[in-house]
């Protein structure tokens, strides 16, 4: 007899219930008894022992269902170890409430955040599992997170449909793609939907490079031109600021988001109508795409062997094709970026496509 | 022998290219002999004299291909009667162009802007037959215009991702969609994506009974709420401004657009998380969705039908599911716009949904 | 206090759900208190008594979803009257599961079969109100029936898959496409993916004319051909036997469909290589398209108005962009077709599209 | 200066054109001149010098269309060797119209055939550069071809559509999933669609195991069960047979495809309605999908970099999320196929899924 805890933390993604059917479907299957509790809103649901037991049927038909049926919250790493408003020892009451339940593991879907505070449970001596949840492709220790090709999907189709709309006008339209510190997002999403410059936060930009690279289009007859730019592009000179010097920044910034900065440069250096769209949330939402049912499914089923099998402390993750467990005190606060000297990014280049720099 | 002129003016839509099929295989499949002249970038093409003569090829495969492949360009009604920078009278020059190449008739797609200029000319003597483009479908004298449906299914897209992020997080989000002044894409998008509140311009809103509708759900189990919210909607208060008082104020707007003031309120009000997504321009790019096609393709073919009579001065529009010519004096200047007291706005309330008044 | 039943027969189509949706919340909204019992698998559920009481919950989230939740079967009008496998009336069994639940009123979701016994239970006695459910769109006296639009959208989909295809190998393709013995769906389908031939039931198709047609295209330089056809098309021949005749052949029939018949056909006339595509039950499945889902809203909330005012006997359905209530004796046994006169098959032929005629 | 050719062949598939112009755009961005020559419908261009001269043009705009703009054609590798009807030696007039052209190099896109006759003609002293295009992905040599992705997710929607009419109805439902002799694309959409029971080639199956978990998932209160049978699905007497034998007993198959001799049986032992749906042709066509758009411009962008660089009798193909190449003669004659005992099959097993062994 096994005792599962389940729980989602952070933002939510495409496949997060597809990857704990996966898990579920495995456990249950198993000749083993598995009881499953699931907590509700994250990581607040094991503070708080907000849970319930789970069944077959809970598991049931939500493979292609987006969000996560257990809610999920962002609870920030930077103040797990501080007492809540009420003076709570949060970690203390999570290692209270898995002991009261008898647990025998933890299953925990999150990404950067949620490892942190996942690894922190290991090293207090609880036994945990994670899978890699993200849209933004940046966990360290895995080639992919489920999340990222459903993500790529929506973004895509947002630049498919303004390519047909800046064609139409002669403009030029910057889609800001999610992808919070890293580029993997906008690289993918630009290159699938044919954007002529991507910015990517591992490539600082040079403005005058964009508006060069726009120039040489209309010169050659394109009265139009796409830019893919992450949420966290950044500039060349802002690259040079220290970290605090960023942060100051930053919070004067006048502009909803990078992208409208740059819209501002490029219209005031190229005298061109410039656009924004910003897709935001909606490349976290909806049902997973196909390549990421199966992939949540696989990893929530190699999740589930480990369980049977006892072995703890790792994050099931994929590398050279092939589904490893990495250690968690490995994954914890890393981040993976895009390298500029990948082969990805010098074939983009090759096809003629410009990260301005 | 017939000689057409061609224009697509005004934002571009979904089927602009599906309806141009539609007049063209119309007119080339007749028995008489048939030249079409496309004008590039709407009325610029004209004013400026630059087309191009079409054949077959040119309306081959286009019928699922969004935006427009003659261009477009805003060109302000307003505006349309006064000299270009050079001095160039643009309406004479629009009657020179048009005598030049010996055209029967100009066949101009466009919405309410491109609607006011196309009567001018046929006040000044042209012979002009249009068709009805705009997602907004404020046109009056027609039921329905091409580009709107599609414009819906892209609105309700966005609506079905934010849905399964805002139910994961228990948040309130809002979706601002597009329609310009007026409400038919939010009240239809809205009503798709199962929005719990709507709020369109015909019906001002109380930010109370907003925040209202919010605590009841809350109050009922419903951590989250989705708002969808027209671009243009209005409060009361706003509402009871003279117009040059609400142009006033909106000159020293602070925020991007209306759903960032309407959040805010409603955050200040509730003490609730309030996230705003802009699908924006993706909305009206993309390839049409079958509904538009077939739309487009019949009113093109009838516009065809009009030209090969001699039957000019008309707008080809919709009228209680029959194919309908509007004298183009009937259209010019006005907004359709939705009834408040209406079935489907009733309907929508039967259904629960709130619209803040 | 009211009670009512409900439940859904026949092919299930998508937005059944969303329909029963609208019924349930314009009830529950009402001052009224209101108890829905839910028949499981169509008049099977009425029959043998197989119900649940629903709440609230049980509508909510199913707007998007395909299918129906209670389940249907396909209940032959022509067996209604006849005795059970054990000697069971059936009639008298529905209308004692009736009176035994006190039911004010049965909602009742189907197409042309389903009508038939809901208007024998209304002469019965039983108090009805249906909607008028199917991708078919052959429901007589609405102009629109839920389901046909989203079955219109996966049939274009199709088209536009088999169009690259086709193109690349520059062969003839057959798509059949659904519609029973209507054409409705194959020639709005037909004509949103570009289909140069549709062959629907309503006009007899000779073979000549189709190869004609095919060859016209051949020798303007287009290797490829695209039809459209109906499951129900018919050839001239064919078309001039009686019923009686007509079924005797067909029970002989060789091919899997009417379509590979015509592929053989046009294979041997013209030495051409023809495929077939038969995207058969896809067509009936999977999400509501955006018009659906509001569509059966309303409908479904008009459901609810009549019930609340007691108005029982009729079909809700649409006629003029209305929404209206049709006598149920008036809807029962009669089928809509398409006119082969109506201007849509006009603009069609005037589109260059050929019917074989 | 560079002087290449460049031909599709086999069957079509999503991003054909995305590789083209991968290749393109290296190329034509590089320093030195270079010519492409497009020829028309595969081998066939080839062989009796049908051609143009590609241009930039060409390439803009193509990276979301399907099918391929040079036209594609099956030519048979068993014959390839033979004269022509009028006595035309193949290969040699390929050979010829190499030479005349004064290519480089040929580029050539295509599945396992495609590539048997390529490495005839580099045997034959030719340059050659392949890029490995099927929606089968059975290439040897490469873990990935493109096509396949977007044809799992077409497969995918289909079942998803059927997944909602079969649990409406309560019915065993087949989906017929392409793939030729592999089960990659079956296994891919099957646990994608969460497919209950999942027949590929490689795994033979056992009817009575099938009925069996039909009948297993009845008696837990499942009505429906969902089935995704690849088109090369073998019995496990039929997978005794000699080669010879199982071919003589296809030519007298009275069946139009494996799924409905699968259906039949099911229905006789089960006594359960079965359906068959076969999405066909569609999984070949259409728009490609982001992933396939990113994979197959990273493949022809490094086929550019091998032709820049001279080297020559390659397929660029992709190993442990490498891009690398792979001699032709490796490739030639090969079949990869799933390995039964592979942890994707073993995950599929571990969630519950059958395949009939």
């Amino acid at each position: 007899m096994k005792r599962i805890g389940m729980l989602t933390s952070g933002g939510d993604c495409q496949a997060l219930n597809a990857a704990m059917r996966g898990v579920a479907k495995t456990l249950f299957n198993a000749k083993e008894d598995v009881e499953i509790y699931g907590f509700l809103n994250g990581y607040q649901g094991l503070i708080y022992g907000k849970f319930r037991l789970l069944n077959y049927g809970d598991f049931s038909g939500i493979l292609t269902k987006g969000g996560t049926f257990l809610g999920s919250s962002r609870t920030p790493f930077k103040t797990i170890q501080d007492p809540d408003e009420n003076g709570l020892d949060k970690v203390a009451a999570m290692k209270q409430n898995y002991y009261k339940l008898q647990l025998d593991c933890l299953v925990i879907l999150g990404g950067n955040g949620t490892h942190k505070t996942a690894n922190l449970l290991r090293e207090q001596g609880l036994n945990v599992v994670t899978l890699p949840k993200t849209i933004d492709n940046d966990l360290w220790g895995t080639d992919m997170t489920f999340g990222f090709q459903s993500a790529v999907d929506i973004a895509t189709d947002a630049i498919d449909c303004i390519h047909t709309t800046a064609a139409s006008h002669g403009r030029v339209f910057i889609v800001e793609v999610m992808g919070h510190k890293v580029g993997f997002l906008t690289l993918n999403a630009g290159m699938a939907g044919g954007a002529d410059i991507i910015l990517i936060p591992e490539i600082p930009y040079d403005i005058d490079k964009i508006v060069e690279k726009i120039q040489e289009r209309h010169d050659r007859g394109s009265a139009f031109t796409i830019l893919a730019v992450a949420e966290g592009a950044i500039s060349k000179e802002d690259a040079k600021l220290s970290k605090k010097e960023y942060k100051k920044k930053m919070e004067k910034y006048k502009y909803p988001s990078v992208s409208y900065e740059i819209a501002e440069k490029i219209q005031k250096k190229s005298g061109l109508d410039v656009r924004v769209t910003v897709p935001g949330h909606t490349q976290r939402g909806g049902s997973p795409c196909p390549y990421d049912r199966v992939f949540a499914s696989r990893l929530g089923s190699e999740a589930g062997k480990l369980i049977l099998k006892g072995e703890y402390g790792f994050m099931v993750g994929y590398k050279n094709r092939e589904i490893v467990k990495v250690p968690l005190e490995d994954v914890a606060g890393k981040l993976k970026m895009v390298d500029p000297k990948s082969s990805i990014v010098k074939e983009a280049k090759m096809l003629g496509i410009s990260f301005g720099d």
